[in-house]
């Protein structure tokens, strides 16, 4: 595995970096970046892993997240990968909900998207030894996961998928449930078929049901959010949790939207959670 | 004066705003952007202008500044005027430096400027009226002033020409000398034309060796800036503020570059630095 380093900016005493790596799992170029705060020599340090949303590459949350100034005061690294495999030569749609920038965290099993959507291993196995190999303080016996939207139902369904690999996960206005929203039934039926079954393990609520267990949740929420009624359903995450008894902490927060302003404002919130938990 | 609202999100508990209005001044439609962070009903809180750098609109430093956080931790108002008059109609230069986004914050005298390029009396008197106007919680009573970059160097001269309205002036790597740098050298000669007796009033350092004062300066400065020692050459403001008894606080930081990642560093501490001066 070769990684290539695009940028490298000192920022809140830490680095953060930007890196492009060619993918096994995607067969195609990802970028991903990385902040690694301010650290002694020779220090181990826990990884907290970013999914994003529909529409966005690493750069957004990079850019707009304001997770540096609480990665640095708790000694957190923070992971952001793209959405989704990207180029000329990658099925793509027209829909910003489907194709390049709408991955869905999942392994594509249709055509023509199998040949490089192929996110869930991208995510679980291929970059996290990436990072093992290449950020040797990186400490992966204590990461956790997070994200927003898309990526909040990525760091969910990852997090389930893989009891006891997360010391703690959370999310930002999550799709708590494919199966329930148009954003889930349109990418899963592209990437899956239409074989509803296939789509459980790419569904928070119904890895639930089906037994996956977490210690606890943590989720936050706007009220002014224009996706909440139709395609988020934090509802549907709180029955789930409720019957499974997994402690969920869902927040609603009164006049947020789905925004980065929403995220940005809750972002050392979770970190300082998830520290916690490390 | 009428103003547009062209979008607001709640942020850290107050409202991030972008607004447009006509501008008399530089004869344009102008956007900016106000962040008020929670308040009483009734309070009057104290407003910090930020003037950004080359290429940039209101729009940088809104989504990669970092501010709102310590704006919310110390009740402040964050304004974010844009850098120059913009549109099909006003003149501009394919180089970033001249031209739309590089107006400099002086009142341009030349053709083909002087119709549109009247930024400092945009900043110093038409923008503080709206916002007097259409934000009465501001208190105009209580102003200070920053930037970075050209948006440093407005805040410097601005201040030092204003004495006595802003209770504090800083800035993130300010161009300090325009009359002693290649950047300050092109605008100044297109704006104001070849007689340097006309810039002074446009240079921090010259301003403050014809008799301007200012109470104390605190300046940020990374190390690993490219345009150190071409450009920036924060000497020479260490040498007027000495002649002069200027008490400058000038804080060089070991690898930091120009960018947003080195201002949103240090962003915090400018805020807590202005919110105790107010």
């Amino acid at each position: 595995m070769i990684m290539e380093t695009l940028s490298t900016n000192k920022a809140h005493g830490g680095v953060q970096g930007v890196y492009r790596h060619q993918s096994t799992a995607t067969g195609t170029p990802m970028t991903f970046s990385v902040y690694v705060p301010p650290h002694d020599e020779g220090a181990r340090l826990p990884v907290l892993w970013y999914l994003s949303g529909l529409t966005c590459t690493q750069a957004n949350v990079t850019e707009k997240g304001e997770y540096r100034a609480a990665c640095a005061e708790h000694g957190v690294i923070f992971i952001a990968p793209d959405t989704s495999p990207r180029g000329d030569g990658v099925a793509d749609d027209d829909a910003y909900d489907m194709g390049q920038g709408a991955g869905f965290y999942v392994d594509a099993t249709e055509e023509p998207w199998k040949p490089h959507f192929q996110m869930a291993r991208y995510i679980e196995d291929e970059l996290p030894a990436l990072i093992a190999a290449e950020f040797p303080m990186a400490d992966m016996g204590r990461q956790s996961i997070t994200g927003h939207s898309m990526g909040g139902h990525g760091a969910l369904t990852i997090g389930l998928r893989n009891q006891g690999r997360f010391r703690s996960i959370s999310a930002f206005a999550p799709i708590v449930a494919p199966l329930e929203c148009p954003w889930g039934e349109k990418a899963l039926t592209g990437y899956l078929g239409p074989d509803k079954a296939d789509w459980r393990a790419y569904d928070a609520c119904a890895l639930i049901a089906d037994g996956a267990r977490a210690d606890e949740l943590l989720v936050d929420q706007g009220d002014a959010d224009n996706f909440l009624t139709e395609q988020l359903k934090p509802d549907l995450l709180r029955a789930a949790c409720d019957a499974a008894s997994i402690p969920l902490t869902l927040r609603m927060h009164a006049g947020y939207d789905h925004s980065y302003y929403f995220i940005s404002t809750f972002m050392a919130d979770h970190i300082a959670w998830h520290a916690a938990r490390f």
